[in-house]
Protein backbone atom coordinates (compact mmCIF):
# COMPACT_ATOMS: atom_id res chain seq x y z
CA UNK A 1 0.00 0.00 0.00
CA UNK A 2 3.13 2.15 -0.43
CA UNK A 3 3.95 4.42 -2.97
CA UNK A 4 0.26 5.23 -4.10
CA UNK A 5 1.53 7.24 -6.94
CA UNK A 6 2.32 3.94 -8.75
CA UNK A 7 0.14 2.05 -6.96
CA UNK A 8 -3.45 0.65 -8.65
CA UNK A 9 -6.96 2.12 -7.62
CA UNK A 10 -9.30 -0.47 -7.33
CA UNK A 11 -12.67 0.96 -6.97
CA UNK A 12 -15.26 -1.04 -5.66
CA UNK A 13 -17.66 -2.63 -2.80
CA UNK A 14 -18.02 -6.23 -1.02
CA UNK A 15 -19.24 -7.61 -4.08
CA UNK A 16 -18.09 -10.95 -5.92
CA UNK A 17 -16.72 -8.89 -8.39
CA UNK A 18 -14.44 -6.61 -6.79
CA UNK A 19 -13.32 -9.52 -4.15
CA UNK A 20 -12.58 -11.42 -7.17
CA UNK A 21 -10.24 -8.46 -8.28
CA UNK A 22 -9.02 -8.06 -4.87
CA UNK A 23 -7.91 -11.82 -4.33
CA UNK A 24 -6.13 -11.37 -7.88
CA UNK A 25 -4.25 -8.29 -6.63
CA UNK A 26 -3.36 -10.16 -3.44
CA UNK A 27 -2.09 -13.25 -5.25
CA UNK A 28 0.38 -11.49 -7.48
CA UNK A 29 1.34 -8.83 -5.34
CA UNK A 30 0.77 -6.25 -7.22
CA UNK A 31 0.68 -3.15 -5.12
CA UNK A 32 -3.05 -2.01 -4.72
CA UNK A 33 -4.92 0.41 -3.04
CA UNK A 34 -9.00 0.07 -2.66
CA UNK A 35 -11.59 2.87 -2.69
CA UNK A 36 -14.58 1.92 -1.65
CA UNK A 37 -17.97 3.33 -3.42
CA UNK A 38 -21.09 3.27 -1.22
CA UNK A 39 -23.55 1.14 -3.86
CA UNK A 40 -26.61 1.20 -1.08
CA UNK A 41 -26.47 5.33 -1.38
CA UNK A 42 -26.23 5.04 -5.44
CA UNK A 43 -22.47 6.56 -5.44
CA UNK A 44 -21.81 4.05 -8.71
CA UNK A 45 -24.48 6.07 -9.88
CA UNK A 46 -23.21 9.38 -9.51
CA UNK A 47 -21.31 11.68 -11.98
CA UNK A 48 -17.63 10.84 -10.58
CA UNK A 49 -17.91 7.02 -11.37
CA UNK A 50 -20.09 7.50 -14.10
CA UNK A 51 -17.27 9.40 -15.63
CA UNK A 52 -14.80 6.43 -14.98
CA UNK A 53 -17.68 3.33 -15.94
CA UNK A 54 -20.49 4.90 -18.05
CA UNK A 55 -22.10 1.14 -17.17
CA UNK A 56 -22.53 2.64 -13.21
CA UNK A 57 -20.59 -0.79 -12.15
CA UNK A 58 -17.62 -1.50 -10.01
CA UNK A 59 -14.89 -2.82 -9.89
CA UNK A 60 -13.22 -0.02 -11.66
CA UNK A 61 -8.87 0.15 -11.84
CA UNK A 62 -6.88 3.15 -12.05
CA UNK A 63 -3.73 2.15 -13.44
CA UNK A 64 -1.22 4.49 -13.36
CA UNK A 65 1.78 2.15 -12.41
CA UNK A 66 2.90 2.49 -16.42
CA UNK A 67 2.23 5.89 -16.63
CA UNK A 68 -0.52 8.01 -17.73
CA UNK A 69 -3.64 6.46 -16.05
CA UNK A 70 -5.94 3.63 -17.91
CA UNK A 71 -9.13 3.16 -16.52
CA UNK A 72 -9.83 -0.33 -16.90
CA UNK A 73 -13.96 -1.86 -16.10
CA UNK A 74 -15.34 -5.57 -15.83
CA UNK A 75 -13.65 -7.58 -13.14
CA UNK A 76 -12.40 -10.65 -15.70
CA UNK A 77 -10.99 -8.16 -17.74
CA UNK A 78 -8.93 -6.76 -14.93
CA UNK A 79 -8.16 -9.79 -13.70
CA UNK A 80 -6.48 -10.78 -17.01
CA UNK A 81 -4.64 -7.47 -16.91
CA UNK A 82 -3.35 -8.49 -13.87
CA UNK A 83 -2.11 -12.07 -15.66
CA UNK A 84 -0.40 -9.42 -18.15
CA UNK A 85 1.48 -7.41 -16.03
CA UNK A 86 2.25 -10.29 -13.91
CA UNK A 87 2.88 -13.39 -15.95
CA UNK A 88 2.63 -17.27 -14.65
CA UNK A 89 0.98 -16.24 -11.53
CA UNK A 90 -3.00 -16.44 -12.30
CA UNK A 91 -2.56 -18.71 -14.89
CA UNK A 92 -0.16 -20.91 -16.30
CA UNK A 93 2.27 -19.99 -18.83
CA UNK A 94 1.92 -23.40 -20.69
CA UNK A 95 -1.02 -23.25 -23.61
CA UNK A 96 -2.07 -26.47 -22.43
CA UNK A 97 -2.45 -26.07 -18.92
CA UNK A 98 -3.30 -22.17 -19.13
CA UNK A 99 -6.22 -23.04 -21.66
CA UNK A 100 -7.60 -25.90 -19.23
CA UNK A 101 -7.66 -23.08 -16.43
CA UNK A 102 -9.59 -20.98 -18.79
CA UNK A 103 -12.10 -24.04 -19.30
CA UNK A 104 -12.70 -23.94 -15.80
CA UNK A 105 -12.19 -20.54 -15.18
CA UNK A 106 -15.33 -19.95 -17.68
CA UNK A 107 -16.93 -22.58 -16.30
CA UNK A 108 -17.74 -20.74 -12.81
CA UNK A 109 -17.95 -17.19 -14.46
CA UNK A 110 -20.69 -18.37 -17.05
CA UNK A 111 -22.68 -21.57 -14.77
CA UNK A 112 -22.03 -20.44 -11.61
CA UNK A 113 -21.38 -16.55 -11.32
CA UNK A 114 -23.72 -16.06 -14.65
CA UNK A 115 -27.16 -17.12 -13.43
CA UNK A 116 -26.11 -15.85 -9.86
CA UNK A 117 -26.07 -12.65 -11.62
CA UNK A 118 -29.54 -13.10 -13.21
CA UNK A 119 -30.93 -14.40 -10.36
CA UNK A 120 -30.00 -10.65 -8.18
CA UNK A 121 -31.30 -8.78 -11.14
CA UNK A 122 -34.62 -10.56 -10.87
CA UNK A 123 -35.19 -10.68 -7.13
CA UNK A 124 -34.08 -7.03 -7.40
CA UNK A 125 -37.29 -6.80 -9.75
CA UNK A 126 -39.67 -8.70 -7.75
CA UNK A 127 -39.29 -11.75 -9.85
CA UNK A 128 -38.60 -14.56 -6.92
CA UNK A 129 -39.74 -17.31 -8.95
CA UNK A 130 -37.56 -16.99 -11.18
CA UNK A 131 -34.85 -15.81 -8.94
CA UNK A 132 -34.76 -18.96 -7.03
CA UNK A 133 -34.55 -21.06 -9.95
CA UNK A 134 -31.50 -19.52 -11.29
CA UNK A 135 -29.89 -19.48 -8.18
CA UNK A 136 -30.69 -22.90 -7.55
CA UNK A 137 -28.58 -23.44 -11.35
CA UNK A 138 -25.97 -21.71 -9.89
CA UNK A 139 -25.36 -23.91 -6.65
CA UNK A 140 -25.91 -27.03 -8.89
CA UNK A 141 -22.81 -25.81 -11.27
CA UNK A 142 -20.65 -25.25 -8.04
CA UNK A 143 -22.04 -28.91 -6.87
CA UNK A 144 -21.18 -30.23 -10.20
CA UNK A 145 -17.83 -29.03 -10.16
CA UNK A 146 -16.58 -30.94 -7.53
CA UNK A 147 -15.62 -33.57 -10.05
CA UNK A 148 -12.65 -30.28 -10.79
CA UNK A 149 -11.40 -31.54 -7.43
CA UNK A 150 -12.18 -35.23 -7.70
CA UNK A 151 -8.11 -35.84 -7.59
CA UNK A 152 -6.29 -32.71 -7.89
CA UNK A 153 -5.59 -29.54 -5.40
CA UNK A 154 -6.80 -26.77 -7.51
CA UNK A 155 -9.64 -26.47 -10.05
CA UNK A 156 -7.52 -26.70 -12.54
CA UNK A 157 -5.05 -29.33 -11.49
CA UNK A 158 -1.95 -28.56 -9.28
CA UNK A 159 -1.72 -24.93 -9.01
CA UNK A 160 -4.14 -22.01 -7.96
CA UNK A 161 -5.70 -20.46 -10.84
CA UNK A 162 -8.56 -17.65 -11.65
CA UNK A 163 -10.50 -20.86 -11.76
CA UNK A 164 -10.02 -20.73 -8.03
CA UNK A 165 -10.88 -17.25 -7.06
CA UNK A 166 -14.19 -17.46 -9.38
CA UNK A 167 -14.98 -20.43 -7.69
CA UNK A 168 -14.45 -19.64 -4.16
CA UNK A 169 -16.34 -16.17 -4.43
CA UNK A 170 -18.81 -17.54 -5.95
CA UNK A 171 -19.19 -20.61 -3.69
CA UNK A 172 -18.28 -18.32 -0.51
CA UNK A 173 -21.66 -16.20 -1.30
CA UNK A 174 -24.20 -19.50 -1.30
CA UNK A 175 -22.05 -21.68 1.00
CA UNK A 176 -25.35 -22.15 2.98
CA UNK A 177 -27.18 -23.90 0.13
CA UNK A 178 -24.33 -26.04 -0.88
CA UNK A 179 -25.05 -29.54 0.11
CA UNK A 180 -20.96 -29.93 1.24
CA UNK A 181 -22.04 -33.67 2.53
CA UNK A 182 -22.12 -34.79 -1.07
CA UNK A 183 -19.21 -32.78 -1.91
CA UNK A 184 -16.61 -34.17 0.01
CA UNK A 185 -13.44 -32.80 -2.01
CA UNK A 186 -15.43 -29.66 -2.60
CA UNK A 187 -15.41 -28.91 1.23
CA UNK A 188 -11.70 -29.71 1.44
CA UNK A 189 -10.77 -27.34 -1.57
CA UNK A 190 -12.83 -24.94 0.29
CA UNK A 191 -11.32 -25.03 3.62
CA UNK A 192 -8.01 -24.65 1.65
CA UNK A 193 -9.05 -21.64 -0.23
CA UNK A 194 -10.49 -19.99 3.29
CA UNK A 195 -7.12 -20.73 5.05
CA UNK A 196 -4.88 -19.11 2.08
CA UNK A 197 -3.57 -15.77 3.08
CA UNK A 198 -4.06 -14.76 -0.49
CA UNK A 199 -7.61 -15.33 -0.51
CA UNK A 200 -8.32 -13.82 3.00
CA UNK A 201 -6.78 -10.50 2.19
CA UNK A 202 -8.74 -9.94 -0.83
CA UNK A 203 -11.68 -11.00 1.02
CA UNK A 204 -10.91 -8.52 3.56
CA UNK A 205 -9.98 -5.52 1.16
CA UNK A 206 -12.81 -3.79 1.07
CA UNK A 207 -14.03 -4.46 5.17
CA UNK A 208 -12.52 -1.08 6.06
CA UNK A 209 -11.99 1.60 3.43
CA UNK A 210 -8.44 2.92 2.83
CA UNK A 211 -9.40 6.20 1.00
CA UNK B 1 -10.65 -28.62 -44.25
CA UNK B 2 -7.84 -30.49 -46.20
CA UNK B 3 -5.10 -32.39 -43.48
CA UNK B 4 -8.01 -33.56 -41.42
CA UNK B 5 -5.35 -35.18 -38.85
CA UNK B 6 -4.01 -32.17 -38.03
CA UNK B 7 -6.93 -29.94 -38.49
CA UNK B 8 -9.06 -29.10 -34.48
CA UNK B 9 -12.41 -30.58 -34.58
CA UNK B 10 -14.78 -28.03 -34.03
CA UNK B 11 -18.26 -30.28 -32.40
CA UNK B 12 -21.37 -28.38 -32.18
CA UNK B 13 -24.30 -26.89 -33.22
CA UNK B 14 -25.84 -24.10 -34.98
CA UNK B 15 -25.84 -22.12 -31.45
CA UNK B 16 -24.10 -18.73 -30.39
CA UNK B 17 -21.50 -20.40 -28.25
CA UNK B 18 -20.46 -23.23 -30.81
CA UNK B 19 -21.02 -19.88 -34.05
CA UNK B 20 -18.83 -17.77 -32.09
CA UNK B 21 -16.02 -20.40 -32.10
CA UNK B 22 -16.37 -21.04 -35.83
CA UNK B 23 -15.65 -17.27 -36.37
CA UNK B 24 -13.07 -17.22 -34.33
CA UNK B 25 -11.40 -20.19 -36.33
CA UNK B 26 -12.16 -18.69 -39.63
CA UNK B 27 -10.66 -15.15 -38.53
CA UNK B 28 -7.73 -16.58 -37.43
CA UNK B 29 -7.09 -19.04 -40.40
CA UNK B 30 -6.36 -22.40 -38.08
CA UNK B 31 -7.34 -25.30 -40.13
CA UNK B 32 -10.28 -27.31 -38.51
CA UNK B 33 -13.61 -28.90 -39.76
CA UNK B 34 -17.14 -29.22 -37.59
CA UNK B 35 -18.33 -32.24 -36.41
CA UNK B 36 -22.64 -31.39 -36.14
CA UNK B 37 -24.43 -32.60 -32.71
CA UNK B 38 -27.81 -33.04 -32.90
CA UNK B 39 -29.23 -30.96 -29.63
CA UNK B 40 -32.85 -32.23 -30.33
CA UNK B 41 -32.78 -35.28 -30.18
CA UNK B 42 -30.18 -35.35 -27.29
CA UNK B 43 -26.93 -36.31 -28.87
CA UNK B 44 -25.33 -34.05 -26.66
CA UNK B 45 -26.40 -35.95 -23.41
CA UNK B 46 -25.65 -39.00 -25.21
CA UNK B 47 -22.31 -41.22 -23.49
CA UNK B 48 -19.74 -40.49 -26.69
CA UNK B 49 -20.43 -36.63 -26.26
CA UNK B 50 -20.12 -36.57 -22.41
CA UNK B 51 -16.97 -38.60 -22.68
CA UNK B 52 -15.49 -35.85 -24.16
CA UNK B 53 -17.85 -32.77 -22.09
CA UNK B 54 -19.16 -34.35 -18.75
CA UNK B 55 -21.39 -31.15 -18.58
CA UNK B 56 -23.23 -32.21 -21.82
CA UNK B 57 -22.67 -28.70 -23.59
CA UNK B 58 -21.41 -27.32 -26.71
CA UNK B 59 -18.99 -26.71 -28.20
CA UNK B 60 -16.03 -29.02 -27.38
CA UNK B 61 -12.83 -29.24 -30.11
CA UNK B 62 -10.43 -32.15 -30.25
CA UNK B 63 -7.04 -30.30 -30.96
CA UNK B 64 -4.41 -32.78 -32.36
CA UNK B 65 -2.55 -30.08 -33.97
CA UNK B 66 0.48 -30.34 -31.58
CA UNK B 67 0.33 -33.95 -30.63
CA UNK B 68 -1.87 -35.85 -28.37
CA UNK B 69 -5.55 -35.36 -28.86
CA UNK B 70 -6.70 -32.55 -26.63
CA UNK B 71 -10.07 -32.08 -25.41
CA UNK B 72 -11.39 -28.80 -24.22
CA UNK B 73 -14.70 -27.23 -23.82
CA UNK B 74 -16.40 -23.62 -22.55
CA UNK B 75 -16.69 -21.70 -26.01
CA UNK B 76 -14.43 -18.94 -24.89
CA UNK B 77 -11.82 -20.93 -23.32
CA UNK B 78 -11.35 -22.28 -26.87
CA UNK B 79 -11.69 -18.82 -28.14
CA UNK B 80 -8.31 -18.06 -25.79
CA UNK B 81 -6.51 -20.93 -27.41
CA UNK B 82 -7.42 -19.74 -30.72
CA UNK B 83 -5.64 -16.87 -29.74
CA UNK B 84 -2.83 -18.55 -27.81
CA UNK B 85 -2.02 -20.51 -30.85
CA UNK B 86 -2.09 -17.68 -33.28
CA UNK B 87 -1.27 -14.47 -31.11
CA UNK B 88 -2.21 -10.77 -32.85
CA UNK B 89 -5.79 -11.90 -34.55
CA UNK B 90 -8.38 -12.12 -32.28
CA UNK B 91 -7.20 -9.81 -29.26
CA UNK B 92 -4.04 -7.09 -29.58
CA UNK B 93 -0.35 -8.05 -28.78
CA UNK B 94 0.01 -4.62 -26.50
CA UNK B 95 -1.45 -5.00 -23.06
CA UNK B 96 -3.54 -1.72 -23.49
CA UNK B 97 -5.03 -2.25 -26.04
CA UNK B 98 -5.01 -5.80 -25.20
CA UNK B 99 -7.10 -4.83 -21.91
CA UNK B 100 -9.77 -3.29 -23.55
CA UNK B 101 -10.21 -5.44 -25.98
CA UNK B 102 -11.24 -7.82 -23.07
CA UNK B 103 -13.12 -5.35 -21.34
CA UNK B 104 -15.46 -5.02 -24.20
CA UNK B 105 -15.72 -8.91 -24.60
CA UNK B 106 -16.17 -9.45 -21.42
CA UNK B 107 -18.75 -7.13 -21.42
CA UNK B 108 -20.84 -8.87 -24.01
CA UNK B 109 -19.76 -12.24 -22.17
CA UNK B 110 -21.88 -10.86 -19.05
CA UNK B 111 -24.33 -7.82 -19.12
CA UNK B 112 -25.59 -9.44 -22.98
CA UNK B 113 -25.08 -13.45 -23.30
CA UNK B 114 -25.03 -14.33 -19.73
CA UNK B 115 -28.77 -12.37 -19.63
CA UNK B 116 -29.72 -14.70 -22.68
CA UNK B 117 -28.48 -17.73 -21.93
CA UNK B 118 -30.85 -17.28 -18.29
CA UNK B 119 -33.39 -16.38 -20.27
CA UNK B 120 -32.98 -19.54 -21.89
CA UNK B 121 -33.47 -21.84 -19.58
CA UNK B 122 -36.26 -20.06 -17.64
CA UNK B 123 -38.15 -19.95 -21.39
CA UNK B 124 -37.13 -23.88 -21.16
CA UNK B 125 -38.85 -23.98 -17.69
CA UNK B 126 -41.91 -21.93 -18.64
CA UNK B 127 -41.26 -18.76 -16.80
CA UNK B 128 -42.07 -16.75 -19.24
CA UNK B 129 -41.69 -13.22 -16.94
CA UNK B 130 -38.27 -14.20 -16.16
CA UNK B 131 -36.93 -14.90 -19.44
CA UNK B 132 -38.69 -11.72 -20.72
CA UNK B 133 -36.89 -9.37 -18.56
CA UNK B 134 -33.68 -11.46 -19.04
CA UNK B 135 -34.05 -11.11 -22.67
CA UNK B 136 -34.64 -7.40 -22.35
CA UNK B 137 -31.90 -6.94 -19.89
CA UNK B 138 -29.43 -8.46 -23.05
CA UNK B 139 -31.08 -5.79 -25.36
CA UNK B 140 -30.35 -2.99 -23.54
CA UNK B 141 -26.72 -3.96 -22.74
CA UNK B 142 -26.50 -4.01 -26.86
CA UNK B 143 -27.96 -1.10 -27.50
CA UNK B 144 -25.67 0.92 -24.90
CA UNK B 145 -22.52 -0.62 -26.92
CA UNK B 146 -23.58 1.70 -29.30
CA UNK B 147 -21.01 3.61 -27.30
CA UNK B 148 -18.07 1.46 -28.22
CA UNK B 149 -18.60 1.98 -31.69
CA UNK B 150 -19.42 5.76 -31.84
CA UNK B 151 -16.08 6.98 -32.98
CA UNK B 152 -14.15 3.79 -34.23
CA UNK B 153 -15.03 1.13 -36.83
CA UNK B 154 -14.88 -2.02 -34.14
CA UNK B 155 -15.80 -2.88 -30.75
CA UNK B 156 -12.67 -2.23 -29.06
CA UNK B 157 -10.65 -0.04 -31.29
CA UNK B 158 -9.81 0.04 -34.53
CA UNK B 159 -9.19 -3.84 -35.16
CA UNK B 160 -11.49 -6.15 -34.85
CA UNK B 161 -11.42 -8.64 -32.17
CA UNK B 162 -13.02 -11.24 -29.57
CA UNK B 163 -15.62 -8.13 -28.30
CA UNK B 164 -16.89 -8.53 -31.83
CA UNK B 165 -17.54 -12.13 -32.52
CA UNK B 166 -19.25 -12.10 -28.87
CA UNK B 167 -21.29 -8.65 -29.86
CA UNK B 168 -22.01 -9.75 -33.31
CA UNK B 169 -23.50 -13.63 -32.37
CA UNK B 170 -25.88 -12.04 -29.33
CA UNK B 171 -26.94 -9.24 -31.68
CA UNK B 172 -27.99 -11.49 -34.61
CA UNK B 173 -29.70 -13.85 -32.29
CA UNK B 174 -32.36 -10.73 -31.17
CA UNK B 175 -31.61 -8.26 -33.79
CA UNK B 176 -35.78 -8.37 -34.27
CA UNK B 177 -35.60 -6.64 -30.65
CA UNK B 178 -32.95 -3.99 -31.07
CA UNK B 179 -33.94 -0.55 -32.18
CA UNK B 180 -31.97 0.49 -34.44
CA UNK B 181 -33.33 3.42 -35.83
CA UNK B 182 -31.86 4.34 -31.78
CA UNK B 183 -28.71 3.05 -32.23
CA UNK B 184 -27.19 4.04 -36.11
CA UNK B 185 -23.84 3.62 -35.51
CA UNK B 186 -24.36 0.13 -33.89
CA UNK B 187 -26.30 -0.64 -37.37
CA UNK B 188 -23.58 1.03 -39.04
CA UNK B 189 -20.85 -1.37 -37.22
CA UNK B 190 -23.65 -4.48 -37.50
CA UNK B 191 -23.73 -4.17 -41.49
CA UNK B 192 -19.76 -4.12 -41.78
CA UNK B 193 -19.84 -7.47 -39.96
CA UNK B 194 -22.26 -8.94 -41.49
CA UNK B 195 -20.32 -8.76 -44.72
CA UNK B 196 -17.08 -9.59 -43.20
CA UNK B 197 -15.92 -13.06 -45.23
CA UNK B 198 -14.61 -14.94 -42.17
CA UNK B 199 -18.17 -13.80 -39.94
CA UNK B 200 -20.63 -14.95 -42.96
CA UNK B 201 -18.24 -18.40 -43.20
CA UNK B 202 -18.52 -19.16 -39.56
CA UNK B 203 -22.06 -18.35 -39.09
CA UNK B 204 -23.02 -20.95 -41.65
CA UNK B 205 -20.31 -23.22 -40.38
CA UNK B 206 -22.86 -25.53 -38.85
CA UNK B 207 -25.68 -24.74 -42.03
CA UNK B 208 -24.34 -28.15 -43.74
CA UNK B 209 -22.57 -31.06 -41.32
CA UNK B 210 -19.26 -32.05 -42.83
CA UNK B 211 -19.52 -35.49 -40.63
Amino acid sequence: MKDADRSIELIGARTGNCLRVAIGFEETGLPYRTRSIDLRHGEHREADHLALNPAGKVPTIIDRSRGDAFVLSQSNAILMRLDGLRPGVLLPLGLTERSVAMERFFYFITDAIGPSHAAFFLRNSGDKVGSAALDARSVAAIQDASRFVENSAFMAGDAFSLADIAAFTIAAACKRHIDWAKAPRLQQWYGAMEERPGVQRGMAAFDTATS
